[in-house]
């Protein structure tokens, strides 16, 4: 058996959510999200959002939740700002150029973040009327390269944003990894109140599936139940997401699960390094990169599953491990011990 | 507590499917589908439509696998033909435009259903080429209004299709019901020989969602995969779908389930006709078509859930009842008991 | 050598339009109609209409103008109103479709007009946020029929349109027709005022192509020229659309040529009468339809070009007839007199 | 009177282009390309091209033809590879993203060139079905800075292209200016079988608008019309453009206009080289960059319209001009003249 380590949806979800998804199996509830666990769930998420009148809505995963937010809040012409790391631009298929719109990379720095003197050189070049108009910055919390966005960043870019006319959306997929994470210095309510939409991402942290959108500032809302069922984004049986939602916010089992994940994460990076393997970037969240030798990799294939991020040079790859609510100590340190010591 | 008879997906899923989900739940498994689970699921449901070479794959609810599987097989300028009731033109807000398609509605019977007949004054006129092409007919099984085809009538579509550079798609949301009901002649074997793509629908029959797309022809499958990631139709933790079908096809659960909802459906509209509830239609499925007096509407809403389907006249509504697998014999008996005799 | 009355852009531009554009032919000037004959003709159009705050774009086609901006006043669950028999519904191979909008067609009368009563039902219908929602009414002056709207019929669609937060939107392409016609009771500003899009149709009057599109509330136009470079609908060398609208407006030209149409309309029209051909509308503008004879086509065939319209009965078929600023007396003459009477 | 250089689209046609349109403008003609001029400039087409069964149709203009060729040629989630400096990807607001497809840039030389060595990391890294599937490679010759590409560089790349299931597209905006060039050793029959499909550019060659089509292989075009039309890009009057290709291509017009635009460029290259202004690029079409000082631009502003082409450094910006056939001797040495000597 191996040590799974591949990602974060390796695993269904945490027991308390299913327990709470067949506790109300059968009672009955109506279609489309119209029904008092989903209207609970939103206002819980209202709640610790400290956004009293924030739109909430369920969807389904990751990139449809992306596309359907980043693809409502715009207009035909409108374009939408990604680094050129980010999930957006490269691991969707066109899922957002299928609705129509066209994405301006731009480039990351290693942690996969941008900051407003990324931005400025697109808005002078796009002033022209020949060229899309850049209206949306796309970024993730963490970054696909498992950084965090501290205070000061989002204050940051999101003031410049603000005074740019420039939505800006948090892709949220690993947001209980970036907030419990040590790097971290948010709130969840200070997050919410720095960008214009996020999600909170319930497949990579514990729930079966499920992702919840926040659109933080209500004037913005107005439509988007069509939207989403105009993607096919609609659960009939939506209830299901409202019990996860519900349960994953009840006695803080969401970040409590995050927080286990990036102390997994951490003490699977502090071993790697004690053992001499060269991180391809310091991660503070759930991810962990290293630069691992490719004569070496047929050990890993052996002992566990993980990923190959990218090629790093001749001889070695970044390869990706990552944690989640169920990856036990013992995993771990049955995985560390697996591997040689490169010292 | 009311009776529920608003839709088939008012309750989660049948037992055996929960136990079957939670029994895998932390087993650990590739994420996309790439796990066995799935793959058994599939060679399975080839094996239950006696199509060893057919395409199959899940995706998470009817409106998305509708227009992501008629998208698929259309070119830009090409067109779908649909019952002027069917799913895609009437309740999708837009979705299949939203892929860049037209629907050309043509009238269809009392029943929801269209024969080559109907079709013919459409395709003559659109020998234009400042029309469109029409390409791909679309029907459910069973129909909107309950119907289901015969092998007769499938069969003569069908052959009209193949004749004419037609692709024939299914809207299996109710297939179960269909194929399980007093008025159908169809195996599902013969049924999958008689189009080129459909779905077999789980979320309206028994599962907490997903639903099984077969295209026939394993020739017009090529890029489908690519396709359902672009609309965002891809679950991260797929297995969940496998799981599920594995479960809906051992020991004709999934038939077992439509049959039971046929019997209540039958039992019910039996009772009503006997109380001098009129029709709107005669239904052999699990949906039955009522013209309810408006003046009996508050006992309607005060006993059951229940949909308006359209206005019959000044004074009279069409409602609708559906059953499903968890529709119990006393909830039949008990509405019947609770509505007044018309007689 | 036949009679040309297939349609109104059988023959090129006016020659005074011709001259006015070989006249600028090599003097140099921007491109993207970035140029001062464009400007010029933007202020002309401002001025005619009465409405010096509007924006005015010149495009190449109707169906390119009716695409481009019924797409961009629309969020993409919005819907479209459409009398079945209009032009963006019927004859555009679903280019509005391909913009990933729905158009909800609703049936016109005989004229091919609609009215706010036609409006309601399908307001009250997509109160359902499960069906698009309606935002725009579509409606042709002249219609596709030949009729015109009266002012007392454009002011009660406008308000209900106002009332209910619809955009109307008129197809203009022969709107030099239904302005100059006898049945017309609207000035040019006037009519301007009732709408909150229009499009002065060129290719059908005069010139060699080109279509103004004036967008009446300023605060509705931002954004437009984007979205039409975004359509691949702004021409390089925009100044042919400058100084043919320039040259359009300048001695009342546009009207003039659509008066001379709808004169020689009126003449064969009152001729086929005479001659006992029963007309199927009676046409106020530039188009005649006839029921002609099956049997009496061949006749047609040798001596006119003019279109089928549609099936009237097993022998019999509706044929259009089309005058525009080129058709001659002499040809009116010639054609009925060639044609058999039918009394 | 300034020296226009801005671009090869500051004049209209050339005068035998002009009098060719004048002269039919009023005989009487099919709309929709339906007439014999369009014939006739389409089997000319094909004869020049030493290709009897390729599809030619004419479009309005560079981006409109670029989006509805490279949009037909491909299904949903394939993606064309562009490179980072094709105009598909730069100047046409997302045209082509509005179709539904992602572009996948790759870096181009110095010349704005790609070979086959490019392609080799997209494709490596899109067999991942969670990525696009590249499907079509877009270039342009002349390309965006003015170069060419060799019959060996062209064979190589489309022999690659088939050897990978790649359709090759050639933007041939500026196809004479390439074919005419000192740099070329392509014939247009040569020109023409190494690739799958690409057009004749006549906007920025002596047309008033206007672009012919060429599907190289006929298997691949069936279905073409109705894209153009859904794409609102089907002129009514069609028989403008047959017309003026007709003229282009007889006596060698076309390619004599491009081989006067190159030579006057040439003669302008020199004369600012021999005058200290140092190249950007050595361009052997009819597009000239130089490194301009800034200091001097205001010179350039008061003498000639040419364009800001990019940031050169903190002192230096490159700027373009360009030459067409209606570009006199007197207008290059009067310009030469007007300028500073650098040297």
């Amino acid at each position: 058996m191996k040590y799974l380590f591949r990602n974060d949806y390796s695993f269904g979800a945490h027991p308390k959510v299913m327990d709470a998804v067949c506790a109300v199996n059968l009672e009955g509830n109506w279609g489309y999200g119209d029904d008092g666990h989903t209207a609970r769930a939103k206002e819980r998420i209202r709640q610790v959002c400290g956004l009293p009148e924030a739109m909430v809505e369920f969807l389904v995963g990751g990139t449809q939740t992306n596309v359907v937010a980043c693809a409502f809040l715009l207009k035909p012409w409108q374009a939408a700002i990604c680094p050129d790391s980010g999930h957006l631009n490269g691991h969707e298929v066109g899922a957002f150029e299928a609705t129509g719109h066209k994405i301006l990379p731009v480039p990351a720095d290693a942690q996969g973040k941008i900051a407003p003197v990324d931005l400025v050189p697109v808005l002078e070049r796009h002033q022209d009327p020949h060229l899309t108009e850049p209206k949306l910055v796309y970024i993730s919390n963490a970054t696909e390269n498992g950084a965090v966005y501290t205070k000061a960043e989002l204050t940051a870019l999101y003031a410049f944003c603000r005074e740019h006319g420039l939505y800006l959306f948090v892709d949220g997929a690993r947001l209980g990894a970036a907030l419990t994470s040590e790097a971290n210095d948010l709130t969840l309510p200070e997050f919410a109140r720095l960008c214009d939409a996020f999600y909170i991402g319930g497949t990579k942290n514990g729930a079966m599936f499920g992702e919840a959108l926040v659109i933080t500032r209500p004037e913005l809302a107005d439509g988007f139940f069509r939207m989403k069922k105009r993607m096919g984004a609609v659960m009939e049986k939506g209830w299901i997401q409202g019990v996860t939602f519900q349960t994953l916010f009840t006695d803080d089992l969401y970040f409590n699960m995050a927080r286990h994940a990036n102390q997994m994460a951490k003490r699977l990076q502090e071993g790697l390094k004690a053992k001499g393997w060269p991180l391809w970037v310091e991660s503070p969240t759930n991810q962990v990169f290293v630069i691992a030798p490719n004569d070496k990799k047929p050990i890993l294939d052996e002992v566990c599953d993980y990923e190959d991020w990218c090629p790093y040079d001749e001889t070695h790859t970044v390869v990706r491990f990552v944690t989640c609510f169920h990856t036990a100590q013992a995993d771990v340190d049955g995985l560390l011990a697996a591997l040689p010591d490169l010292n």
